[in-house]
């Protein structure tokens, strides 16, 4: 772990230090690098992302959500790789007014989130900027060989499931800027406890990698994620909007639409669900659904690959053109 | 590897995508995550450093200076773990001000140190910022199990071995700036490129591994990174200043100097050097520096470890006081 000036070492020493603790290859954040025994009969898993205050959280986002925010949207890369997280890399673009009870909060969320997940923090960097406060986490998972489905696998004739519910996410940031309009105080709190702190599948990784053909996580919207799969796989995809799976909150807010297809489109496309999409070969759906099943989290099929190309999206049996396939942040 | 707004499409296919196809790990930077094939035998060596325009590299830099800046600074962190790169990850903070002309630059700049240090781009992120342009790399290694030298292994009798030539990045940022004085344009040009284009000393990171027992990049400042392996060893180490090597360039700049001691604390504090400092047994002194011989790279011892605590700078015999022991962006 390096750092940027003498404040840093204070917070390394006594914020992320003990982030470090359960991990002997992190060498207590004060080697040049991280030592890390591979597992053999493994492939490493790696992804990384960055998360900027204003684009993908709230600049008055707590800290402790912000650093569990960017954890999990990493975590979920994983899930939907099939893989088991062990540990993550951590660089922190500090603002001057990130004052040490903002980064205390930091640390609180991450040591959390590590004792929910069983990853540690294994080494990284911080920087000062005069910039947005921002984030950038790297994070390692092991999958046993070989068995990471990419997003190229999918056949026509395949299903198209996909965990948990879809639009939470997206609702949640409506909520949250408080543009959502009427709903019961107890439903907005959750879509933006969903906003603010996705679940990220990892309990699902182990049918991901025994029975799912491809796979992707929802983080830029349902048809978009759709789209890579389709186009890595060389397929065409047919996504009922009608069966897509919707929380309470969801459906409240849909009862409320005058245009309920165009609300259904907005739940499809928002983004930062962080469920998984999958295809599954019929043969494989039975032991995917029940192993999710046993989770007790919904594992619903949403459609089906075919062949062609792209994402046809299909409500009450007709094809509707879709405005915006994704989310952007711009 | 995701993407901010529909401009990065088109960052990521035609720039990085490039980057990407010599490694099947990187599935082509169209997966969530690189899946990596381990190395058996090996640990898996990992570092990750942010560089921010204006703090780690001046704003007027060159793109593909930075991008090579960037992951070189993250390599020198891999060589002095006695670790082979493989691969590494990308994260761009772009500014509104970063065109299609810069961001060409910054990936021809990583396309020609894949090439030298037979790296491969395996994922990453781009976000925009109003911030300062930033780049952060997570630079991974093999190294066959067990034999990666920490901070913590130096002996008081052990040798204090550098590599290269100390002070001239420091000297580099300072002809960079103007503020260096009169000096030959070809010392001030090869000063300047030490400081935009460091070497990592990727090939001496075998006789790291098999000779060295406390090793370190020295990227804070000589004294401040042995102050490192003394802290983490439990032990002090004598530092003779007349022994520090020094490039031509460095001696001709000291030459001029009307403090010699004030000026030589100045090269051994600068920073930026990203050459190797390692604690050495005397058994394996010879090996080590007959393998570095062969190399045609300086090797110089420059010090002992001693029982104790700290590092002590030692001039022509006496003792001096170190005002600064390393270099802090602030």
């Amino acid at each position: 772990m390096s750092l940027d000036r003498p404040g840093e070492f204070e917070t390394i020493a006594k914020l992320f230090r003990p982030l470090a603790a359960g991990d002997p290859a992190a060498r207590n954040l004060a080697d040049d690098a991280a030592v890390i025994p591979v597992k053999p009969g493994h492939d490493l898993v790696v992804t990384k992302d960055a998360l900027v205050s204003g684009v993908h959280f709230l600049p008055d986002d707590g800290f402790d959500m912000v650093a569990r925010k960017a954890l999990r949207v990493n975590l979920s890369d994983l899930a939907a790789k099939g893989a088991e997280p062990f540990g993550y890399f951590l660089a922190v673009h500090w603002t001057p007014n990130c004052d040490w009870e903002k980064r205390e909060a930091f640390a609180r969320g991450l040591a959390e989130d590590q004792k929910l997940f069983g990853v540690h923090l294994l080494g990284g960097d911080t920087v000062m900027t005069n910039g947005p406060f921002s984030v950038c986490i790297t994070a390692l998972g092991w999958v046993p060989h070989g068995k990471s489905p990419s997003r190229a696998g999918a056949r026509p004739g395949d299903a198209i499931v996909v965990s948990g519910s879809i639009g939470d996410g997206w609702l949640g940031l409506q909520a949250a800027k408080g543009t959502l309009g009427v709903l019961e105080f107890a439903r907005l709190e959750a879509l933006q406890k969903h906003y603010r702190l996705p679940e990220p599948r990892l309990d699902l990784a182990r049918a991901v990698r025994d029975h799912a053909a491809a796979s992707v996580d929802i983080s830029d919207g349902l048809v978009a994620d759709l789209g890579h799969i389709a186009d890595s796989s060389g397929v065409g995809i047919e996504l009922h909007l009608d069966r897509i799976p919707l929380s309470g909150a969801a459906k409240a807010w849909l009862g409320q639409r005058a245009d309920d297809l165009s609300a259904r489109l907005d739940l499809a496309t928002g983004g930062d669900d962080y469920e998984i999409a999958c295809a599954v070969r019929t043969e494989n759906m039975a032991p995917f659904i029940k192993f999710a099943a046993r989770l007790g989290l919904p594992a619903t099929v949403i459609g089906r690959v075919t062949a062609g190309k792209g994402v046809r999206v299909l409500f009450e049996g007709m094809e509707v053109p879709v405005p915006q396939a994704g989310w952007t942040h711009d």
